[in-house]
C-alpha cells in the first residue's frame, strides 16, 4: 500500500498517510480541525471540504449539493485518499475562535445574575474552604524536642484552637526544610473538612507569612468550552478568566459520539489527555494573565456534565448512553490534582461537582447552588438549553430535575446553514409585512455565514407571527416571493443571497430546520410540563424563571415564548446566569457552606428520566406546534395574533 | 586524565574509572560490597582489600599489619586508583549471606515467646484491619438506575450494616467494569478506621468471591537486614518469609554513616531507592515462595528505626543527628505503597510504626506491641541491644523509654577480629584453669574466621572469672602462656594461631576489644538503671526482661549477667522475643486492636534523652567494671567468685 501526502488549505499543513485513510481521519492527525457532528459517520454533513487537486475516492453525499459536487465538494468522513491530494477546509467547516469571545457578553440582557459573593460577605459565609493560616513556633531545644509535626499540631491545638488535623507524606517531607530555612515561621494552607465531624487537612506549608496569598481555581469543563477562572480566595475577586474550545471536539462534537469514541481502544486515554491538554492551556493562560506565582494556587473545583466529568476524570462512560443510563458515581473524592495531568503543584487539592444521574451533571448542580435556586422561597424553573436541555424545577425544600434531548438545532446542528452563535451567524431578523423581504442582523455585523440557533428562534417566531408560516412550520405556499421557494424537494425561504454571503451559497431557511426547531422546543416545554406533571404542580405555577449557558443568555424571550420554548411569564421574573456551571464553580470556592450543602442537594435532587414517565409522550406531541396545541396556554401571543388578523 | 579498568575478585566485576578514584568508590559503582563502618573515612579499618596487580596510590594505614601492607593489603577508601589494578575482597571484607540464615534459630533458648496468635484468637481479636466483603447487588433496572457507587453504597449499608464508606478514584474507576462482568457479583476490601468515628475505606474491588484470598506483608526495615513474612489475613498464618541485606550496607554500614550519607546530594534519593530495591526483592521472593496471586496482597506494614523510617518515606532525617535530636514525626498517614516505590498493586495500603523520638523508632514500638509488655501487669524491661541499644520499662499503665549508644561491639564492630554472627564467628569459649588454652567453638562449626558479639561477651565473662582479665579488663601478665603477648603495644590473648584460621591470620582478642565491650555495656546497664530511677524505681525491681533483636537471641544469659550487661535475674523471668520489628508488624497486620492502641502507646512512651539526665554519667562510669563497681549488685557471681578464691 503506497503511502500519500495530503496537503490541507488554508493551513497549508501536510501529512503523509496510507492509501486508502479517510480524509477526516488524516485531519485529525494533521491536527487539522474539521467539525464533524456526528464521529465521522457520514449523517451530519458538516464536514464538508473542497477536493482542490489530487486523488481521492468516495466522500458523495445527499448531504452534498449537485452543483457542489462538481466543484469538487465531499465529505471529508466518506473520502479516502487514493494518491497525493491538497484539501481546502471551508471557513463554515472549521470552528471560528470568535464564540469564545463573544460569549461572555450576552446580545440580550433581561436581569442577570452574577455571582452573589456579597450577599456571602454579608451572611458571614465567606469561608472558603481552603485557607491560610499563619504561625511562629518555638524552635526545639533539649528541653523541647519534640518531633516537627507533633509540635506544629500540639501548637495548632493551642495557639490556633485547631484540632483533628491530618496531613500527608508531601508535607511531612517538606515540614523540616520549611521550619528550619524560615526560622520556625510558616504558613499553613488548611483545608476544611465537609462534614462537621471530619478532619481538617494540612494540605501544604510554606515559608514565611504567604497567608493572604491564596488562590483558587474554577473550571467548567463543557462539552464544546472550557473556561477557566482565576479566584484570590482573600478578597473573593476573580482576577483572570479566559476560555478555549474542549480539545476533545476532534473526536466527536457532542456528548454521544464523544461516548463512542471512549468505547474505541485507547479512546477514553486519549479523551482524557486531550481535556487535560485544554485545561492546562486554560490555567496556564489565567495565572499569566492574573501575574500570580503559581505556587500559591491550592485548589481547582470543575464542573461538567457527567459525561464530561467521567472522562476527565478517567471513569468509564459506556453506561450512560445505554439503557438503564447508569452513570458510575454520584459524589467523587477530592483528589490531588496531579494525579489526572493538572500541572499546577503537586499539593493542588481537586473537587469535583457531584452528579444527579447520566444526564443531569455536575454542571447543573453547580448552576443550582451558584445560582442560589435551592435557597430560595419560590418555585423556580433552571433551564440548561442546548442540545440536550436539563430542567430542574423546585426550592428549597424540594428539587425534581430531569434532561431531555433536544437536537442539536439550538447550536445550530441538524439545520442546513446551522452554525454556532460566531461571527457571521444571523441572530435578528425582521421581516417585511409586504415585499416578505428580509432584515438580517449577524453577530459581529459582517456577512452573513450561517444561522445560529437564536437567529432560528426568532426567524421562527417573526414568520410565524407574520403568517409565513403556520402552527406546524409549514411555508404559505401562496405568497409571491422569490424568497420562498422549493429546491431538493424541500420548501425554504432565503435568507441572504449567495453575493452577500461569506460562502458563496443562498442562506436559507428551510421547513426541516423549523420542523427542527419545534421538535426541540416541543422536547424541553414538554419536558418541563411533566416534571411539574410529576410533582403535582402546573406551569403557571412558576414563579421565577433561570435560564443558564452561553445559549440561554442569547434567547429573547419574547421570541422564546412565541414560539412555546418557553411558558409566558413576566420577563422581570427571568433571570440570566450564563455559564451556570463557572458560576457554581466560583462560588463553592468561596464558601465552604456550598460544599456542606452540595452532598445534601445532590441527593435531594430527585430524577426524574422522562422515557420512564408515560405523559411525557403525550405532553411532547401536545408540544408539536407554535406555539402549542393549546394556545390558551400561550394568552398574550394569542391577543396579538388575533389583533394581527383583525388588521388583516 | 586518563581510564583506568579496576577488576574486582573473587566476583570478576570490571569496571573503568577515571584515574584518582578511590576503589572504595569505584567498588560502589561495580555494585561489588565492601564493608565500610565508617563510611570510608579511613577509620574504621575494614575495607581491607588485597591490590593483586596494578597501580594504586596510598591507602596504607596503621589499621593495617606491617606484613599485611608487604602483602599488598590497603584500606581500600584510602587507596587511589592510579592505572588498570585488580584487586580481590577478602572474605572479612565482604558480608557473608550465611548471616541470614542464623538468624532465624537461635543459638540459646531461654524462654523464646512467638507471636501470641493463639490468644488473639480466643480473646476475638482476630479482626485484621483491612477485610474482605462479598456482595451480589441487584443489577440496575428503568425503575433504579442509580449510580454503580451509589448501589454499592447503598447495599453496603442496608445489607452488611456498613455505614460512613469512603472510596477513592481507582476504585470508582473499576467499578463499572467489575460489577458487568462478574454479573454484579464483587469482593470489596476494606480498611478499618482506626479512630471508632472514623470512615472505612473501600480499597479495593475484585470481581466475584475471593473474600478469603486477602494477604499482607509483614515487613521490618532494619539498618543492616530487611525481613519480610506474607500473612494470610483469613487464617493468621504466615506463609512464608525471607530476609536481605539492607541495600544500602554499601553506603555506610550504621545508621550514622547512613544520616551522612543522606546529606550527599542525591543522598536521601539513593538511600530510598536502594532500601525499597531490597524490600522489592524480599517481596518478590515471599510472594513467590508462598505460592499466592500478589493480586490479592492488600496491606503491608512497616516497621524500623526512626532513621530507617525517614529514609524509607524520603523524610530528610538530617535533623535526627543533630542536637538536640529532632525527628520529622512519629505518626505517618497510611499511604498507597506504589508511591514510594513498592511493586505491588497500585491499592495496596502502607502502615507504618510510629516513632516515639530519634533515638527510640518503630522497630521498638512495634516491639512494644508484639510482645504484648504495653499490656502486661509486671514491671518489664524490653531491651534491643545492638550498636545502639533502646529501652522501654513500664507495664500497661505506663511506659519510659531511652536510647543509648552502645558502640558497635556487640555486633563486632570497633574489636580487632570483629565481626557480625555469621559462619565462622567464635561463639562460645572455655579456658584451661592450669594451661590457659582455649576452647572455640565457632557458628557453622568452621575454622574460625573472627569474634561475634556474643562471643565476645562469653569470652570476657570467662576470662573474667578465670582469673585471666581483671574488673577493668585487663589481662593478668603473670600468666605463663604464649596466648598472652604484646604486639603492636597492644595486649592480647591469641584464640586461634593463624594456620588454624580462614584468614591466615592470628586471631587474638586485645584489651581494647575488652574495653570496648565494657563501654558497650556499662552504657546499656546506666541506661536501664536511670531510666528506672528516673520514675523512681530501681533495678531489682524488674519483674521481667524481653530481650529483643537478633543480637539478643545470641546471648548467653548467665555470660551476660556477669559481665553486668543485665542485672542478676531468674532466666525464667527473661524471654527472648526475636525479630520484635517483624512480631509487631505481623500482629499488627492480624488485629486492629494494635493499630488502634499504638497511638495511643506511642504517645505514652515518655521518652528520655540520657545525655539530659545528669545522674546518667555517674551511673555509667560506676557501671564501667567488671560486672560493676558495686558487686553487691550482682550476689549470685560475687558467691560464685569468693567460691573460686576459696578453692586456690
Amino acid at each position: 500500500m503506497d503511502n500519500c501526502r495530503v496537503t490541507f488549505l488554508p493551513h497549508d499543513r501536510v501529512i503523509t498517510v496510507p492509501e486508502g485513510e479517510s480524509l477526516l481521519r488524516a485531519a485529525l492527525e494533521a491536527g487539522v480541525h474539521i467539525n464533524a457532528s456526528c464521529g465521522g459517520e457520514g449523517v451530519c454533513g458538516k464536514c464538508r471540504i473542497l477536493v482542490e487537486k489530487g486523488g481521492v475516492e468516495g466522500g458523495i453525499s445527499e448531504r452534498l449539493d449537485k452543483d457542489d459536487i462538481e466543484k469538487g465538494y465531499r465529505l471529508a468522513c466518506l473520502t479516502k485518499v487514493s494518491g497525493d491530494v491538497t484539501v481546502r477546509i471551508p471557513l463554515e467547516s472549521s470552528v471560528d475562535k470568535s464564540v469564545m469571545l463573544t460569549q461572555v457578553t450576552p446580545r440580550r440582557t433581561a436581569k442577570i445574575q452574577h455571582p452573589d459573593f456579597e450577599s456571602l460577605k454579608e451572611k458571614g459565609l465567606f469561608i472558603p474552604p481552603v485557607e491560610k493560616v499563619y504561625l511562629e513556633l518555638p524552635p526545639p531545644d533539649p528541653q523541647n524536642n519534640m518531633p516537627d509535626v507533633t509540635r506544629l499540631i500540639e501548637f495548632l491545638k493551642v495557639q490556633a484552637n485547631e484540632h483533628k488535623l491530618e496531613l500527608t507524606l508531601p508535607v511531612i517531607r517538606k515540614l523540616p526544610g520549611v521550619l528550619r530555612e524560615n526560622d520556625f515561621k510558616l504558613t499553613l494552607t488548611l483545608v476544611r473538612p465537609v462534614r462537621d465531624d471530619g478532619k481538617t487537612l494540612i494540605l501544604d506549608i510554606q515559608g514565611g507569612d504567604v497567608k493572604d496569598e491564596n488562590y483558587g481555581v474554577a473550571l467548567d469543563i463543557g462539552t464544546t468550552t472550557i473556561y477557566g477562572q482565576l479566584i484570590n480566595l482573600t478578597t473573593g475577586e476573580c482576577l483572570a478568566e479566559a476560555g478555549d474550545f474542549n480539545g476533545q471536539i476532534s473526536y466527536g462534537e457532542d456528548v454521544i459520539t464523544r461516548l463512542i469514541y471512549a468505547e474505541k481502544p485507547g479512546g477514553l486515554d486519549k479523551l482524557q489527555e486531550v481535556v487535560v491538554a485544554t485545561i492546562n492551556s486554560v490555567l496556564k493562560r489565567i495565572v499569566t494573565k492574573s501575574g500570580i506565582d503559581p505556587d500559591f494556587v491550592s485548589t481547582i473545583t470543575f464542573s461538567g456534565n457527567t459525561t464530561m466529568t467521567q472522562l476527565f476524570l478517567s471513569v468509564d462512560p459506556r453506561n450512560i448512553r445505554r439503557a438503564p443510563y447508569v452513570p458510575t458515581a454520584t459524589l467523587y473524592p477530592p483528589f490531588r490534582a496531579a494525579t489526572v495531568g493538572i500541572e499546577l503543584n503537586d499539593h493542588v487539592i481537586a473537587l469535583v461537582y457531584p452528579q444527579v444521574s447520566s444526564f443531569v451533571g455536575g454542571d447543573i448542580v453547580a448552576g443550582v447552588m451558584g445560582s442560589g435556586m435551592y435557597r430560595n422561597e419560590e418555585l423556580t424553573l433552571f433551564l440548561d438549553i442546548g442540545t440536550n436541555a436539563e430542567l430542574v424545577v423546585g426550592n428549597k425544600d424540594w428539587l425534581a430535575c430531569t434532561a431531555c434531548s433536544a437536537g442539536p438545532a439550538f447550536e445550530g446542528g441538524g439545520i442546513e446553514f446551522g452554525m454556532r452563535a460566531a461571527k457571521g451567524a444571523i441572530e435578528d431578523f425582521s421581516i417585511d409585512p409586504v415585499t416578505y423581504e428580509p432584515m438580517i442582523f449577524t453577530i459581529g455585523d459582517v456577512s452573513p455565514k450561517g444561522i445560529c440557533g437564536s437567529g432560528l428562534i426568532t426567524m421562527t417566531a417573526v414568520m410565524f407571527e407574520m403568517g409565513v408560516i403556520n402552527n406546524r412550520g409549514k411555508f404559505n405556499r401562496d405568497l409571491d416571493t422569490p424568497r420562498i421557494r422549493k429546491r431538493n424537494d424541500v420548501w425554504e425561504y432565503v435568507l441572504a443571497w449567495k453575493d452577500r454571503t461569506q460562502i458563496d451559497r443562498d442562506i436559507a431557511l428551510t421547513e426541516p430546520d423549523i420542523d427542527n426547531l419545534i421538535r426541540a422546543k416541543g422536547a424541553i416545554y414538554s419536558g418541563c410540563l411533566t416534571l411539574l406533571e410529576e410533582v403535582g404542580l402546573t406551569m403557571d405555577m412558576v414563579e421565577h424563571i433561570i435560564l443558564a449557558g452561553g445559549f440561554g443568555s442569547y434567547i429573547d424571550l419574547e421570541k422564546a415564548m412565541t414560539i412555546g420554548l418557553l411558558p409566558e411569564i413576566d420577563p422581570d421574573c427571568v433571570t440570566f446566569i450564563g455559564n451556570g456551571s463557572l458560576m457554581g464553580a466560583r462560588m463553592s470556592s468561596l464558601t465552604n457552606r456550598i460544599r456542606k450543602d452540595v452532598v445534601e442537594v445532590t441527593k435531594k435532587m430527585t430524577n426524574f428520566e422522562l422515557s420512564e414517565t408515560p405523559s411525557y409522550m403525550d405532553n411532547y406531541v401536545a408540544a408539536m406546534f407554535l406555539p402549542h396545541t393549546e394556545i390558551e396556554k400561550f394568552p398574550k401571543l394569542k391577543k396579538r395574533m388575533e389583533e394581527r388578523k383583525k388588521r388583516l
